[in-house]
């Protein structure tokens, strides 16, 4: 049996409540097809609006009503992963049991470890919750935050992207899935974390990005592939010029050519091929998928998306 | 091994951020003494303030920004589990790491079922989030949520607390206690849903209380002792008069006479001798002790803490 870790994008979840719900239902047929074609699931997923979301509304509600703690991002992660868990562990399993599949789905509370010494904490790039005006902002900054100036949309804290180097729980999912569970896990690219000792964990101040989440986790659980969910059916080089090509296979070679000949957009196709690369570096025989939601099974079959192996 | 089942009260996470964060580091020492000791734990917990303030931040925030969507109780009770959970798993693990023992921790976000004609939900009693004055609560009346004037302090909306009927996620909670990981679980008495057909759940606007849904998941589980932790060593009857006397061991029929003669007082004591009398009812030799959490290892061994059993 084929183990994959399967990285939702975004769009598989939608931007707000009412959407969250539709997009599960959706992604919940997708990802039962890969099941009954006898794969192991390992779902992991973004948090971007759900965790903007929540980091939002605890800042609003600091702000008018004092007897409220602010709370970390660390904490608003662990959030969004029991929110955006719930659904998708809900619709899985309503989709599995129409289709007579009795496998327990649950969401696993996941912490993503980072290295403190990660040269993205000296250069913070991503926003995260409200929007401030430029004397909020400059007080903020007076206490310790990283605020920048969002495209005239006022000011905002920005926070660091580290590399993820170990998830905490992977002992647990692979329990899991070695028992014929679903596990959902790495919401969001995990709760960061950093050691401060040989023990500790303390939470951190960023977001991990969910695809090389997904990667570690992948390389972690000895998994045969990671899928990597876009808006596109296959990666392509020279996107969007005259001579566009889609890729159904490159080597860790031609990718690593491609990103220097500069065919993929930083912030876009960019991590995910970097991610993909990371897992299919990691170990033999390990190969990475990067398709969409609606053609992952056609993918896994290879007969559409871009495989990425060594 | 002797299964357990262990409800963290209220005093295991405090009223807040900061005294949760040391309150759970002085229950991870108590709960890594029972492991110690052999015992397969199971941690569940409440969620009454922390559900208090995520429902109150949503509600506050919603208010003042219009982006944001009403987001229903049970998103709150999904949310306030990986708040907590995230909490005790990091504490507890550091805690059996000093002590070399190598046993994972991890929080399952988990779904209660509750059944829609529970007559609880003919009368709602349980206060949630924030306050309103009363053009607010009329205003919100008419929109369909049960509104009670909250001493004095302006008006609330209050649910219904419906009994536990199944908990969504107790296979894998099997699946993890029986590889040896300590499952965190059931938080808040877990995300309330109410199968709408055979299938779907759909989320409640309800809160389950922790203690019935800790007994409905040992029993579940087959646990062979439910722990309700609490703020008193010991059950006692007649208490705070002249003749109170504290109970060491309380058959089923005992307790229901103590029930009888209002020994116990509701929305305290009584519910937690009322679950703990659904798990030893559920099936032969269960048994049910209710203590305080640094009691829990002299409970378990037979030396304080009442024992209730049939």
């Amino acid at each position: 049996m084929k183990r994959v870790v399967l990285a939702l994008g975004g769009n598989a979840l939608g931007d707000n409540l009412h959407e969250q719900m539709i997009a599960v239902k959706i992604a919940a047929k997708a990802i039962a097809d890969l099941i009954e074609e006898g794969y192991e699931i390992i779902i992991t997923h973004g948090n971007g609006p759900q965790v903007g979301m929540i980091n939002l509304a605890m800042e609003t509600a600091t702000k008018v009503d004092n007897s409220l703690f602010y709370i970390p991002m660390s904490v608003c992660v662990a959030m969004s992963q029991g929110y955006i868990g719930y659904d998708i562990q809900n619709a899985l399993r309503e989709e599995l049991l129409s289709r007579n599949i009795n496998k327990p789905v649950a969401t696993i509370i996941t912490q993503t470890i980072v290295d403190k010494n990660d040269p993205a904490f000296n250069n913070p790039t991503k926003p995260i919750g409200a929007f401030y005006t430029k004397e909020e902002a400059n007080e903020m900054s007076k206490r310790g935050y990283d605020m920048t100036e969002d495209a005239g949309r006022g000011y905002r804290r920005v926070v660091a992207s580290p590399k993820p180097i170990g998830i905490v729980e992977s002992e647990t999912i692979r329990t899991l899935v070695e028992s014929g569970h679903v596990p959902i896990t790495v919401g969001g690219g995990g709760i960061p974390v950093r050691v401060t000792d040989v023990r500790h964990l303390k939470g951190t101040s960023a977001v991990v990005d969910k695809d090389f989440a997904s990667a570690k986790l992948a390389e972690e659980l000895n998994a045969d592939m990671l899928v990597i969910l876009t808006a596109v059916e296959q990666v392509a080089i020279n996107f969007g010029k005259e001579n566009q090509k889609w890729i159904s296979k490159m080597s860790v070679e031609d990718a690593k050519n491609y990103i220097k000949e500069g065919h993929f957009a930083p912030g876009s196709m960019l991590p995910k091929v970097e991610a993909a690369l990371t897992f299919v570096e990691s170990g033999l025989n390990r190969k990475a998928l990067i398709t969409m939601l609606e053609k992952a099974k056609d993918g896994l079959a290879g007969k559409t998306g871009t495989v990425i192996c060594s």
